[in-house]
């Protein structure tokens, strides 16, 4: 039988971190509150974006704002990580990036010579994206009442009119294609934050994948299914979206989830599943299996997801939920992320 | 002979409450760090929002996070501001609101009932546009590094193809119409942060001006040149941005500016000149004088804009510029906001 958990209505009286951690109290709040307050289709499917219809072609429409901590990290900062964050939401709605805003609520004291260095890596990271920005915003709150710069990016992008990518296309048999290996964004933010040095330096993985889905996308055209970046909650997190949002179990192979060994190493040390940290740069592909190879043929030859693999199916047994099989035989359950494992960590 | 001023690069190191105020900081501050790297058409017209060209038709698309300081206020709170604001910035694009996404920046320790007020008051703000949020973002931040809520709507819309609003088309002859009395939003908040008590309450002008538009466009056509809502900086910002943008002069009746008697002495009281206040329902619209009188009628047909008057013309003299004439003979510049003067007024 078939037992779906009803969800719970918001069981805090007020915000926590938890609420900003991208994995259940994330999602209770959004269900319980925003999800019927809003409803309609388009918000329902709960993706990365918005796809609407647009005289006849597919609009995508996303919105990301970040608050990272630090703003500057190894392999990037704030300003470039809200361009690939919101390319990549749309990118994961199988759009084309066309156009993005982007509105600062800046502290005041900020120095003006960082607020330069982050519109440079703004400008740089469109620039290598040909993405505009065409509207923006500038608010200024006192010392004390925000830190330093948040910036929010929303992105308008084009959907082909062939393609459908959705969490509710997501079927039994699919192939589950990861782009890379994880946790490395993380780490390499909790790396700056706690002072912890590594033997290698761990940078983050943010990058626009925009580049790797248009492959994707032409390889596998209609037979890719679902896309979703694993962003705040990690992959473990992004698999249950699409368990929960498809009605589909998957089962993971443990042995095949890649995991560079200094990254490996410094989530033992600090007592954390790197299938549960944050990536920028890495994303799941879910794809019908004749077409699983040229997918993952594509993928690999793009730099950015050139270590791409095959790391579970989908399944009809236990709908909404992801196992994954041990390496020394036998299967757990990875849930969705409890609570709040990193605040800020975009 | 035409003298333009060169705009001054960047002259502070940190950043300033001034740089958020919506005047001539806040525009030193685009136009010497944002326009410039950023380089496009969309971004250079400064508009409310960007116009791109979308398979035939015309895509608006526009920002804007608020910061709003109290939350609540008199006639309004940040919720609905916020849905007023993002469909006002596309209205003075000449489009309809198609939809909006909702991205939230929280602080640890809101209460939930609060958040939730909030949230409905965006839920009736939209049914009352029919527009509805189709994506959104939740992100969370330690006590004591943000403000309670601040919030991000973007939004999307359509401008029929016969249309093009845009500060560039205003040419000498155009009437200036504004739509009703001002600076309510802006007084509104002064009361309650300063426990100001009137004989009558002053209550905020939020509300959403796609309604009026609407009823101004199918009046006017191609011969409505520009719409500008009066926002942070005023009436006088938005018509010396107006001024600057097409490189006209505008002579304004300073008789015919409407303001209400106990917003005009909440103004005397706290020393401020209403044209420098804020407000979030008014707005300015340039129309080729031949049909002026039909747009005068459509406004006022709308009970938001019932009071809309012609308060001016724009000429060939003092490009750039904005005079007024006094009631008592003579005339005066009306220059753009310089510094603060309400900050978090939005």
């Amino acid at each position: 039988m078939n037992f779906v958990c009803p969800v719970p209505s918001e069981a805090y009286e007020t915000v926590t971190l938890a609420h900003g951690g991208g994995g259940k109290v994330t999602h209770r709040l959004i269900q319980s509150l925003l999800v019927p307050a809003f409803d309609n289709p388009a918000l329902a499917a709960l993706h990365d974006g918005a796809v609407l219809p647009w005289d006849g072609e597919q609009l995508a429409f996303t919105t990301d704002s970040y608050v990272v901590r630090p703003r500057f990290f190894p392999g990037g900062n704030i300003g470039n990580l809200a361009v690939h964050g919101t390319v990549n939401d749309l990118a994961m709605c199988g759009a084309r990036p066309v156009a993005l805003s982007l509105a600062f609520i800046l502290e005041e004291g900020l120095p003006i010579a960082e607020l330069r260095t982050i519109v440079e890596s703004v400008r740089d990271a469109c620039a290598l994206l040909d993405v505009p920005v065409v509207t923006g915003d500038t608010k200024v709150v006192e010392r004390g009442h925000g830190d330093g710069v948040f910036i929010n990016t929303s992105g308008v992008g084009v959907v082909a009119r062939n393609l459908e990518i959705a969490p509710q296309r997501v079927r039994p048999g699919d192939v589950v294609i990861l782009s890379g290996p994880i946790a490395e964004h993380g780490v390499a933010i909790l790396s700056v934050r706690e002072g912890l040095e590594f033997e290698t330096r761990i940078e983050s993985d943010t990058a626009p994948l925009w580049p790797v889905v248009e492959r994707v996308l032409a390889a596998g055209g209609w037979d890719v299914h679902a896309l979703r970046d694993a962003t705040r909650g990690g992959v473990a997190s992004a698999l249950n979206e699409i368990a929960e949002a498809s009605s589909t179990g998957i089962v993971l192979d443990g042995a095949a989830i890649p995991v560079k060994d200094e990254v490996r190493g410094a989530c033992e040390l600090l007592g954390l599943d790197p299938l549960y940290i944050a990536n920028e740069g890495r994303f799941v592909a879910f794809v019908a299996p004749e077409r699983a190879g040229r997918v993952l043929a594509a993928m690999r030859s793009e730099p950015v997801a050139r270590e791409a693999r095959v790391v579970g199916r989908v399944v009809n047994e236990h709908p909404g939920t992801v196992r994954m099989n041990l390496a020394f035989g036998g299967s757990r359950v990875v849930d969705m992320l409890s609570g709040e494992q990193l605040p800020r960590i975009c």
